[in-house]
């Protein structure tokens, strides 16, 4: 089945999108919607095959059009992509995947009534990477999972319509829920805008699990060098991912501690530590964002359930919301809604 | 005026300030005091002209010894530093100071009344690195302080009765306050034990300024890797200290960001960014233990103020109550009081 | 005036000669040549205005096109360029610029003779890095330059008609002569092929000048990890130049040694050490491809000599032809011709 | 069997040695001589029990001593180990051994004649890094080798005596003895002194072997960063040995390049690539001098040959020797004599 699929927005992201579209078999660029005429244009230089439109319904009453792509800002999202799972075609939404969860339900909703895709793109969780770190916590090689520890800060770009945990911490959220296949139960989050009349440019969020791992992410708009680092330990093995190294991005240590019933020690400190070898696995060099154009792809066909659906999205979009409100009142803590967001 | 000293505790550190202790002109090791007598054999051994004893009280007997440092477990700082200042002696704490802010004032208020000096190692604030940012924060260079944060993580040691914040982010805390003669007012921390019955071992730590400043510590005894990181973010300038960089510990960036009020930009983001070179100073390479067992005996003999005293020894303790007490609260904000603890 | 371009050769790098012509104000891409038909077809589909053929005669005999630019396998070079340059128009020529030195001085000499532009694509001549490594040596805040020491090493990609001198070492000898402006005197080099029936993978060049600056160039095509540092050592100050640093890639160290004269120091060694501070300055960013390009185009339009010009060019196959000659020799000293190689 | 240490030289390296043999069972540190009384003074007031002199004939009068190590300047290593040969005693040289491989070879001789044992403390041998390497050699999981490239430069310490080939190539020679069992048959080497009347300060040596194998030193005291960076390339893994990283010094990468004899690719390059897992082993942590010490001991006891004995430390000097005639020759092949060198 060819994939005719539609690309609303082509400012930031849309273009990736395109490119990417352009090239994945199984998938053709049939529109592309800006309301900016001059980003038309180019369009049309580049991919003379293709329709160009200001005008979203245009898009909507192709009826050769099955997909839709949206690259709009956030505040869009909701009502661009409603308008399109009504008009019967299958949506792929930029992250975050809306402004509310309740919005993202009532999308998922939608979407499963009607039989259709609805896809998030959350592209880290396509990377090399994050699928080689997920293959080795569902194999039991890292044990049980203590702790989830990610910096993602840099200079700018500032966004001023969203603010950092919706820019950066969203990452970290997606690939949590990935990773952890477990919501957290309870967010405690700090952070400030350092400049008035602007979103907050920096924030620490904690994540707590039923299970006992806790999870934290520190993103900032505001360091004076890139960073994105993440360390994950476990109680067999530890990893660090830093994914700005150009090799060896993940490394797994075979480091660990244990607490032992030596009742030699038992006024001493009873824990005891294990360290022993690193190892750097290959990892798989497919562009991520192919990656899940491929993905999407084949979930249209086999009517699949993405690994980034509509439902993780929604996951998501709770946590920025949790984690938004935590630290608008100082960390007070905010516990997470079970119900809602069963994985 | 020779100081003779006399240490209590020859375990962890105690070695340290010996060693240290011994070669400062103006400072005479006189006597070291431990119950264990296998390392009391050790002093005797390396240093025959040092008296020893298992018992402290020899030590305070003592009339020749006129100032007493202690490297004991922490439960025992206050009644060994209690009683030193009530045999008149001066007297040198390992950090942190005391097991509580009320028990560490009532130190500082005893040596004031007395008239001796009390000095509490927070040796980091001696450091040519950390003296290197104070100068470059008290000219002026960095602007508006906007945050400070701290990663101090490493695979162990745990420690058996104290908790992460008062192993690690007590560094951050003294440093903090060193630097920005600014003390918190509110506090949210987040952390967890993984092994039960054992002290917390991993905990990120939130601090609120009335300045506006914002700043974090990230400490763990469970990271695969040692990281002594930390981001100090000015209005003008910005700066990175890596404690583990054998050379080029701080670097300074000629980097920031600034507001606009161009109408122009007015539903544009009013963010602009500033970015030049890069300059990392020449730290002066002085031991920190080194300056500062000078630094005491200089505030001995001249009846100054240690910038390490009794009152931010006392600061720092708060510091670990408060944020020990929001972390057992998932990071409910404790609130500081700011006359207790007024710089 | 408008430089008509035409491209010679659509394999490694012509793409990006091609992209980059075509973005340079000044200058027209007009016809690209390349023997296989499938690179032409790649061409038409993206810059459809674009002339396109197989025969490279079409090219010479097209009268609008005032400038060629070369990117075909070293080996016909030579016939290409002089054909070009015969038919009066300006060159521009992928490095190594000829197989020998004797070609490069004859095409040099033709270029002269009919007033027209003989540039050769040292690219790295262009880069933010290099140039702001020469301001510094052109101002002397370097003093008298010690030595030159580089490492360019990575695995792959093997070449098989050009060994390792001439695919990478011809970056150091061209980079030497844009920062130095003086020429080797002697060169000695060992290498060798671990693959019978390839060319050389490996080499160790040192080049000697008649000032007493030492270079020397490390070059491999088989390094489990890509290195590209230079070490560049003054009497007054050093640097360090890492090309894969995403930022600071300059570092400027003010160390250095000086000799005293002392009296008492006399019987020891009277080598003194200076460290200080290192900076980091900030780089034009712009692409080096790009200011090549616009070099080119201004060199053309006012008759200059370009940075890189032919005589640049032949310098540099001089050094490839000497220390490979070298390199055969297992290290013999070669003597370099002056008179030749006059810069 | 016990034995008694007399060292000889209480400068630089002497403390070193003197901390070391204290420390070892079965080692009893005896006597140690040095011309400068202040230094004598610290042995006494450390080593109570240790007697000292200034003579070095009061060691070798002295019949409960049986082992003898020296840690004096090079040109003094000749006389005084042969001496202490002569005087029935076992000994320990610092490196290089002597001043002249005539000289190391007399020793050699002499030592053998009498049944006493020689050792070389080549430290570097004795690392967990390097035993590691020597490991994965031996194993033959490296394939052939094909090269080994050091880098090991740092600002100063300058010698005055001897040149730096003598104080950092020495270990990359010990090192390549050690690892490869192979002595070169040739060698190149370039450098200079940039200081009139000052031994060579910075000097690229290359060594070949019969088998192929080509290794290089980049050796100085004249660079702004100190680097210690090996690389070994095999046929079937290569390795990167930093020895300045605290942990991971040593990696092991499984890529590779093969020839192929594919008819298909006759035209084409004939190699191909292989790049897998990079893995760092965990070391073993003992001290370097701790392991050679305890070696040196069981050698005594047991009349084994040292890992690095006097041969090995004669052809370690025959290197020097050769390297700094061809340096001082611009790179003229000197031809190692196979037949005196022989493993």
């Amino acid at each position: 089945m060819m994939i005719n699929i539609g690309v609303v927005g082509y400012g930031y992201w849309g273009p990736n999108l395109v490119r990417n579209f352009a090239e994945i078999p199984g998938i053709a660029l049939a529109r592309v919607v800006d309301k900016n005429p001059k980003l038309l244009a180019v369009v049309e230089r580049r991919f003379p095959a293709v329709k160009v439109s200001a005008d979203f319904n245009d898009l909507l009453a192709d009826p050769s059009i099955n997909a839709v792509a949206i690259a709009t800002p956030v505040n869009t999202h909701f009502d661009i992509a409603l308008a399109a799972l009504r008009a019967g075609k299958h949506v792929w939404l930029e992250k975050p995947m809306t402004e509310t969860a309740e919005q993202a339900r009532q999308l998922c909703t939608e979407a499963e009534q009607r039989g259709l895709t609805l896809f998030v793109d959350h592209t880290f969780v396509y990377t090399g990477a994050v699928r080689k770190i997920g293959e080795l916590i569902k194999r039991g090689e890292l044990g049980r999972i203590y702790y989830y520890d990610s910096i993602r800060v840099n200079l700018g770009l500032f966004q001023k319509d969203v603010n950092v945990i919706s820019d950066l911490a969203v990452h970290d959220f997606a690939i949590l829920d990935y990773l952890l296949g477990e919501h957290p139960i309870a967010v405690s989050a700090s952070g400030t805008n350092h400049f008035p009349g602007t979103p907050e440019n920096l924030a620490y969020i904690t994540l707590f699990y039923a299970s006992g791992t806790i999870a934290h992410a520190n993103v900032s708009w505001l360091a004076p060098v890139k960073v994105r680092q993440i360390l994950i330990g476990g109680s067999q093995k530890m990893i660090t991912y830093d994914d700005l190294e150009p090799s060896e991005k993940v490394k797994i240590y075979d480091k660990g501690v244990s607490v032992t019933d030596d009742p030699e020690q038992i006024y001493e400190m009873r824990v005891g530590y294990r360290t022993g070898d690193m190892w750097a696995p290959k990892l798989d060099g497919t562009e991520a964002l192919r990656r899940a154009g491929q993905h999407f792809a084949e979930c249209i066909a086999s009517k699949a359930v993405p690994e980034t659906d509509g439902r993780l999205g929604a996951r998501v979009v709770a946590l920025i919301e949790a984690a938004t409100q935590s630290m608008r009142q100082r960390g007070e803590t905010i516990n997470i809604n079970a119900e809602e967001n069963r994985p």
